[in-house]
């Protein structure tokens, strides 16, 4: 008999073909685990699988009481209430640098797509206005990425892979983290430096209580007009209002985001902006990256089942 | 006096503000010179500036009988009658490089917004489907960058510079150029053989009669279903009716344009496919880039005026 195995967040099938090979998967799509299991189904599950993003409460995890592995699929691990999964000894594993290239790779294209204005260019071909000749003040030349100062915020695997990449567009990159890293990049000891000093900057540190609105309208008011702001961490670092505010006032000059505050649901006042590229959250969506993270749930649940330690555990989970 | 030089394509006055100080600019606006000015006002122009691309034959030239410099604003030379300015003896200059990072990057980034279905991916947010969590074939999985082999086609100061910064982004860079060069890629000693390797290839070579429809059905057909093509060169380098069935056909996943047969006219049947990404020849277009023409171009002009050679002289021109 396979395992049993949850699936709590809302996955799409494909993704979840190959997990299934080898465990029973009991698909809550979303929901609450108790609204679609009876309590007798749930009571021998032993492990389970999450977005690492989506809320997961002690509740959640009291409605299987023989719970002891949660496994988030993708690096992040924010959703999960880890004191709570501590107090009932439950393991939290994830896919640590599984999606880091993929999401390095969105960051760089949000990034170059916001700052030379690609969706406004591409809808000036389609639209007929270029045939037509049609002056557009959008159109204007843009500051390009030659000695443009880039500051990347985090410089765990996403944010090292981001710094290599921007780095080889001649631009100039600097960094805020926690620690000074061994990293040829200038380092800056706080985000209001690095704000002060760069006119693009990227998201990508974790997200948690003291990471939570920490680009907010301070920050933001530091890019300046010709500021750019690219987040592929999570929706909670940035304060989406202030960010709604800075790009009415012009008190930047775009954004490139593939996360929200709430998802699927970006506010009506971001996507009515022409100079914002907006994807949903498909920073680690290539096939590489899915058979990587895939790889780390493979390795994770088959750990745990035989007894042994995760491979990827959450440090401190 | 300041000497008087003819603007012969259509440029945004923008671009010819700082030229204007200096020399007096008489504007046929993309069209034949004596069909705007008198033939005594031509009767005494020495030079004239062009954008490359712009069709400029002898009976152009014979409009202005002391015509003596042709300068192209930008690294393409592609329109000029170089071997009727050389019968006149009318000295052809351009600014070599001075585009060459702006042009890489939008290069990049229409690879990266292609092979990432980014104007998918901004719509389907825009939209609502990502709220109402609408099934999208086209936002399925696509591979990523790294692994992935990247053909630059052509190894001149553009090409090297979209070879360095694909390269960044952990992929296999290969090329084929007439010669080859001093360069850590894999050199393919045809086109052929080019696209037969890769999977996304990058149009970085001048245009010109040896390069016309180079890239015709045989070598789209061998980029693959997976496989993109890139162009930031000339329109006149891809067979645009060849694409535009392969893209019909889906031999080919996809395509980044800047550039078309016939500017700025991309033909509907290629503005109706969501799987390409369109820009309006905007490679150049950055304040850096700019600005870095225009002081070729003040050179070339400023040279020709002192009766000195161009410091930025068209080889063979």
């Amino acid at each position: 008999m396979p395992e049993k195995v949850l699936i709590y967040s809302r996955f799409p099938k494909a993704l979840m073909l190959r997990i299934g090979e080898r465990f029973e998967l009991l698909d809550a799509g979303g929901k609450p685990p108790n609204e679609v299991f009876a309590a007798d189904q749930l009571s021998d599950i032993r492990a389970m699988i999450t977005a690492g993003g989506t809320p997961l409460g002690g509740d959640m995890m009291d409605m299987m009481p023989k719970l002891g592995a949660i496994v988030c699929y993708g690096t992040g691990y924010d959703g999960v209430d880890l004191a709570a999964a501590r107090k009932r000894k439950i393991t939290v594993g994830h896919s640590p640098g599984a999606n880091a290239s993929s999401v390095a790779d969105i960051a760089v294209t949000l990034m170059l797509a916001a700052t030379r204005r690609l969706l406004v260019a591409d809808n000036y071909v389609r639209s007929g206005d270029w045939a037509a000749t049609k002056p557009s003040p959008m159109m204007r030349p843009q500051p390009g990425m030659p000695g443009r100062r880039i500051g990347v915020y985090g410089m765990g695997e996403i944010g090292r892979k981001i710094a290599s990449r921007v780095a080889a567009f001649e631009s100039e990159v600097g960094y805020f983290s926690r620690s000074q890293h061994d990293v040829p990049y200038r380092y800056f000891p706080s985000l209001d430096a690095l704000a002060e000093w760069c006119s693009v900057l990227m998201i990508a540190v974790r997200a948690g209580a003291d990471t939570h609105h920490a680009v907010d309208a301070n920050i933001l008011k530091k890019l300046g007009e010709d500021g750019y702001v690219v987040n592929i961490a999570r929706g909670s670092v940035i304060d989406q209002a202030a960010l709604i505010a800075a790009l009415e006032s012009k008190t930047i000059a775009g954004a490139g985001l593939d996360v929200y505050e709430k998802e699927p649901h970006p506010p009506d006042a971001l996507t009515a902006f022409p100079n914002v590229v907006l994807s949903p959250h498909i920073g680690g969506h290539t096939l590489e990256s899915h058979t990587a993270m895939q790889d780390c749930v493979m390795a994770n649940l088959g750990a745990y089942f035989a007894g042994s330690p995760l491979p990827y555990a959450v440090k401190g989970g």
